[in-house]
């Protein structure tokens, strides 16, 4: 069944018994092909039904669907003629595991971070008025991406607007781990007043006989509105709201669906729906089961780098009453597990606002706590202002733990941390280090935390070869570490990369320098090394241009020094999916690649 | 009387006819000192009432407060021992126009860009809980920052926090032009409902006196509170509400701080100002008077860069309707008046909201629209994540319209655009163009609205020599210009500092060229010129570290050329404040920089 539909309009022949079939069909499909490809199975199979039923009512591409972050948008994969594809999911030149427009023009917007559906579904619609064309507009935005401030900044906007916009509020009380915040709690009381969503019309019916309310309401019936029917919260924002609906129903679904098809303002839809719907075990962990890993993947038994933070964090918390850490809803990810566990405290989840999280961070620094703001690097990009404008500039004693820098694999060019090197380097009082290992890592979160500036440490995701690298060890500021002494060449190598400098530069009789330090950079060791050495290289997992390889460069110009010098990095493009080692071999990132810029 | 005040200590002893007399002292000062030194006139009219009274109720620096933007605390430097200084305001060596931690202990938490107040005293208050501090943390917003999506964020961690937060919304119904969203108009719903508020208890009992409500009301007191009491967006997202009361009413204002003072949850007082307060022309044009220049100041007859860009806008608009141009509040600020007035249907003022202002642009671009986003450098990095993530990732055809790159002057180092060309030229798929003058530039964006492609075109704060720019003509994408011909020394020069370039060139004798491009560069006009000169300079007005110098600096090492090259570019620090020439002067981004590094 699965593989005869090449387009939406396959399925609109369906009646409702058979379209429920499907919606079992596409469940039990996921489940076995996820458990192969990984991916993001429980958000997946929470948005089946409603995925089949915008799609029974709506035409793609012509009307425009966009999914937040999109690695709920399976279903729609397999809906708008990708099933024979499925199996390539997240692979090297296969299916994205993301919503993306050059893979579908059914991806009417591409998609990978947080809360940019609203945005842009709002511009789609307002572009359709502008076009005069009659193709809806749709965004599908989790309760979790709801609490990005970009969301409600878009919110302001549509509810201002007469844009012919559906917002689909899907409202499982998750985002990737268990939601935060205010707005959580408001859509909670929401739900559990499904009376008071069907009250509504009926209480102010029942009100309205009674004599003195009717004449009050007569005599303002602007202040009988405010004041007998409470309005929700987005309608408070200019939405017409309609729901909480059961978001599994497909009837419902599809009879709801058709009726908002109608309308022409800004509207929104609030679906409840399970997370990991349909497989017993994902809706009793759906944490657990928000993404999970191929079944033939190898489990390293070695700590990966996020773990390694955790377990710094956790010891130092110990005798550190004054350490704080901050996550934008990345417990787990992080490596903060333990530590949440321990010293909830200490702890603070703001929900998915980089923002916000990093500012805050600002105020708790300036109140003498050593905050630690656990972010991707990725993610870091939503904070950059803050990070310059509230605390590299007042120089505040925040440590920035950047996970997922470099390349991520599977996840693709959405989730690379590609740039951070670049975006960091040029800021003012910052510390940037990049770890070569794990002890090392540790040993430099050691030093950051005794050292009262904004610091920056930067990590990849996956794991490092060490078991033991808990120390009380520090690490020199601004000292690049000799880990190989040769001639002619010498290899710069900043972060992971050094695993491969070490075996070139044995090959190559090289000198090799674990660079630990991108800001400040070791300039003494280097001049003196290009003063002894014919050919220099650097290396690092970040874009060529402007990186850490860029500020050798500078420097060489700088103290006028003619020794050449080959910068290897990530290419001017951004990077495809695929295992991380494999795209590191195709960006020649590699033992090969410094091999072939020393005899070049 | 402004004199004897060295603390705010001082006015603690006052009676309410002295502070009153007080705040007519304080305006008559504002109102003289800020025509001498220029600077932000109606925002701090508005607020001087308020400040005083919370300098009454709270004790800085024990009791933390943090300005949003940090624009309207004069009153506030007044209060806290700089009064002396206020005549040095905005100028180098200065006072600073916003709050800054470094200059006073009572600016709680630094400031200059929008929404951050929230944030950063949310930290606070949680750093005093850890603390075991009892010191009050106070934040004040303006309507128009509450829109920024950074302060929803932190209003749903607030919301859902015990923090001891008191956040004072100064709701003068501006931010620095009209305000625009839902959200304000909730705000002014909320405020013409003063009626409501007094009415809230006063309905409540007039409802319980009728049997059916009370019994209704007893069986289900939630429904009640939810349907008959119905609660304010703050309140919804977990905030205690107050207001809105009379912002210039000084007892009141007082009186209502002294009780709030003695809360511990968070909560929210919305007070109502005039904008311009007190002086009548201000009041009556709050726009006008936001800021103003000194009266001293020359007016230059040429037109600035903001009104060149307008001036395309406005033209361009005539013959295209596909052409839509995007503010986050910065309307007249980035000379696009004329156009709204002319074409108000493609234009859009979404508030101040860089993040969705940009993928807005997208969604519009998506429909095959030609977005235009004009912003200011330093406020682009708020949007950095959606430039990269949702625009560049999928090579959309926007066009960024970039201001005040480069230093601002008196706005100092949380106004400068220092790191733009830094931030974006890691970018993949960008191209980055730096103006010299007036009519280049106009021939610039006439290019890139002819291609297809993510293009930023950034610009300076101030004018350019040139009353005629208006032309038809394109220019080659990625093509350097060779404004003078000589020899050993080429200067490469970005956007305007090719004036600096063109007059140290003709001294030195040097080959001069106008780079236009910083991506795509003009690899080989710049590799033949290297190959032909023995001395290589660049200079721009962005930071040194990874700008368009360091791409040079790149290509050299890229293409293996000896020849030697300075880079010259902002510093490595924050810039200070001061007058945009004298601080280049400082920098060395001048004339004899040039010339100095030509002869080292």
């Amino acid at each position: 069944m699965l593989n005869s539909i090449t387009s939406p309009t396959d399925i609109k022949q369906l009646n409702i018994v058979q379209l429920q079939s499907l919606a079992k069909k596409v469940r039990t499909f996921l489940i076995e092909n996820i458990q192969r490809t990984g991916g993001h199975l429980a958000p997946n199979l929470g948005i089946i039904e409603m995925t089949i039923a915008i799609h029974y009512i709506f035409d793609t591409p012509y009307d425009s669907l966009v999914f937040d972050v999109g690695h709920q948008a399976y279903t729609h994969k397999i809906l708008t003629g990708r099933f024979d594809k499925m199996h390539t999911l997240r692979q090297k030149g296969g299916l994205s595991g993301f919503t993306k427009h050059s893979e579908s023009e059914h991806d009417s917007f591409g998609a990978g971070h947080s809360s940019t559906s609203i945005s842009a579904a709002l511009g789609i619609a307002i572009g359709n008025s502008i076009n005069n064309s009659k193709g809806k507009s749709i965004a599908v935005i989790g309760d979790g991406a709801l609490t990005g401030g970009m969301s409600f900044e878009a919110l302001n906007h549509a509810g201002d607007s007469d844009a012919d916009l559906l917002i689909i509020l899907n409202d499982n009380d998750m985002s990737i781990s268990k939601n935060v915040g205010a707005m959580n709690k408001y859509l909670t009381r929401l739900i559990s007043g499904k009376v008071y969503s069907t009250m509504k019309s009926k209480s102010l019916g029942f009100l309205e006989k009674i004599p003195q309310i009717h004449k009050f309401a007569k005599r303002s019936e602007e202040h009988l509105k405010g004041m007998v029917l409470p309005s929700t919260l987005f309608e408070e924002l200019g939405l017409d709201y309609f729901g909480p609906i059961d978001g599994h129903d497909l009837p419902t679904l599809i009879q709801t669906l058709k009726n908002l098809k109608k309308q022409t303002k800004p509207r929104l839809l609030h679906i409840i729906t399970k997370k990991g719907y349909g497989l017993k075990i994902a809706e009793n962990d759906p944490c657990k089961f928000h993404g999970v890993t191929p079944a033939s993947s190898n489990t390293s038994s070695f700590p990966s780098y996020s773990t390694v933070f955790g377990t710094w964090l956790n010891n130092t918390a110990l005798h550190h009453k004054n350490l704080v850490a901050i996550t934008p809803a990345m417990c787990a990810g992080s490596g903060m597990s333990e530590f949440e566990k321990n010293y909830p405290k200490q702890y603070f989840d703001v929900g998915i606002a980089e923002q916000h999280a990093i500012t805050f961070a600002g105020g708790l620094a300036m109140q003498g706590l050593k905050p630690i703001v656990a972010i991707y690097s990725t993610f870091l990009q939503r904070g950059y202002d803050q990070l310059i404008h509230d605390i590299a500039l007042q120089n505040l004693n925040v440590i920035f733990a950047i996970d997922r820098a470099g390349l991520v694999g599977a996840d693709g060019a959405t989730h690379a941390g590609s740039f951070d090197l670049s975006f960091l380097r040029c800021i003012p009082n910052l510390i940037i280090m990049t770890p070569s290992n794990a002890m090392q890592m540790y040993q430099m979160f050691n030093t950051a935390f005794k050292t009262n500036n904004t610091i920056c440490i930067r990590y990849p995701r996956g794991v490092s070869n060490i078991q033991d690298y808990v120390t009380d060890k520090q690490i020199s500021l601004g000292k690049a570490k000799i880990i190989l002494k040769g001639s002619d060449v010498a290899i710069f190598a900043f972060g992971t990369t050094v695993e491969s400098a070490f075996s070139a530069g044995k090959k190559l009789n090289a000198t090799v320098v674990d660079m630990r330090f991108v800001k400040p950079l070791d300039k003494d060791l280097i001049t003196e090394l290009a003063n002894s050495h014919i050919k220099l290289i650097s290396i690092e997992d970040n874009a060529a241009i402007g990186g850490a390889g860029s500020a050798i460069s500078e420097l060489l110009h700088q103290r006028n020094i003619n020794t050449s010098l080959s910068i290897l990095g990530l290419p001017d493009k951004f990077s495809e999916q695929g295992e991380q080692k494999e795209l590191y071999d195709l960006y020649g990132l590699n033992e090969a690649g410094i091999l072939n810029a020393a005899r070049s």
